[in-house]
């Protein structure tokens, strides 16, 4: 698949380098396409990585990944015009600048506001409820980390639970979009263990089934 | 330990029959204590059960089970008097009756609330994310369920999670109550993966490390 990675931080850097590597097509999109961290980051990807600008690294991509803060994804997707039906990935946690809790300034979710603002794009939330480290390695011994997804568009969640499962995740379908108001707050409870329970970022949500 | 359990439903009598099983002392309240469906509870429990009113359950206990619906959980607790600090342990879900979300009515979690109906016991939220069978046994293979649980009172949580431990399950602290917010809504995602997405209630949480 061709993938657009738009924003450069750790969750999409991680996503987009091990997508790469595993043979997809990565265009990062980025303000500055150019900058030393980019060229940093596209010599890790390797020879399947780019870097545009952020409106011309959608082009002719399969599936979108929405990686930037909350607080510039409005701007961002006002400014892409008619994404025709295209899977695109919200990872974001609307979280408040101290962590204490969620931001959602008046929606329900992220996820569905990221809907509301992207109407010509089909939203499947995930990656938002584990740490980059276990992006990168979601096996824990012989059990994988299990990673929730929820959408509307049965198409654009078949293309990211076959993204997600390469990355060595189990997805979990967790139904429409409107779950995004659980996993919302799932990923504040992670946030919680690793960083204020002691349990670090080398810890996963695993679903068990007898 | 003397356990109160107040009410008799499915996970008020699945739990207080495993701790009379394991060498609690259990009393449960009900508003008919020799109804039938609570002599039948009394067999199942054995020797260490018993049944009372709820206003009588509670004498002695060192720990309270508050396994009403959410419904009835505030004019319960204002009948109850001074609690004088003792666990009060809040399985509740606030659940909309056709299971589609949480019904806060205003509140940030039903146990936030519970802590304000009841401002003289010391509330821990648990066993609110995993079904009747998790709770009756929660080993799957050679893992345990992990059972969540918050609340404010270093010695009530520490009460709380040596009963849940004691039950099977590895007890994790999630925190201040304030992190009720985030373990409702992952009882809500439990609910609709067990019963909208086809997991059934045989399954179970659990947090892993590495």
């Amino acid at each position: 698949m061709q993938i657009a990675i738009l924003g450069t931080g750790s969750v999409g850097s991680a996503l987009g380098i091990r997508w790469a590597l595993l043979g997809h097509t990565v265009v990062f999109g980025s303000r500055d396409p150019s900058a030393e961290k980019v060229l940093e980051l596209l010599e890790r990807g390797g020879p399947r990585c780019s870097a545009k600008s952020v409106k011309e690294a959608i082009d002719g991509a399969d599936v979108i990944l929405m990686a930037q803060p909350w607080a510039a994804a409005k701007a961002t997707l006002a400014s892409l015009g008619d994404l025709g039906g295209r899977p695109l990935i919200d990872c974001i946690n609307p979280l408040k600048p101290d962590l204490s809790g969620l931001d959602l300034q008046g929606a329900e979710s992220a996820a569905e506001q990221l809907a509301a603002w992207a109407p010509t794009a089909n939203v499947v939330k995930t990656f938002n409820t584990a740490s980059v480290k276990v992006m990168n390695q979601p096996q824990f011994g012989d059990q994988k980390a299990t990673m929730f997804y929820c959408g509307d568009d049965a198409e654009a969640k078949t293309k990211v639970a076959q993204l997600i499962g390469e990355l060595g995740f189990e997805p979990v379908d967790a139904g429409p979009l409107t779950s995004a108001r659980y996993l919302e707050p799932l990923a504040m409870l992670y946030i919680h263990l690793a960083f204020k329970q002691g349990w670090g970022s080398n810890c996963a949500f695993r679903i068990m089934k007898r």
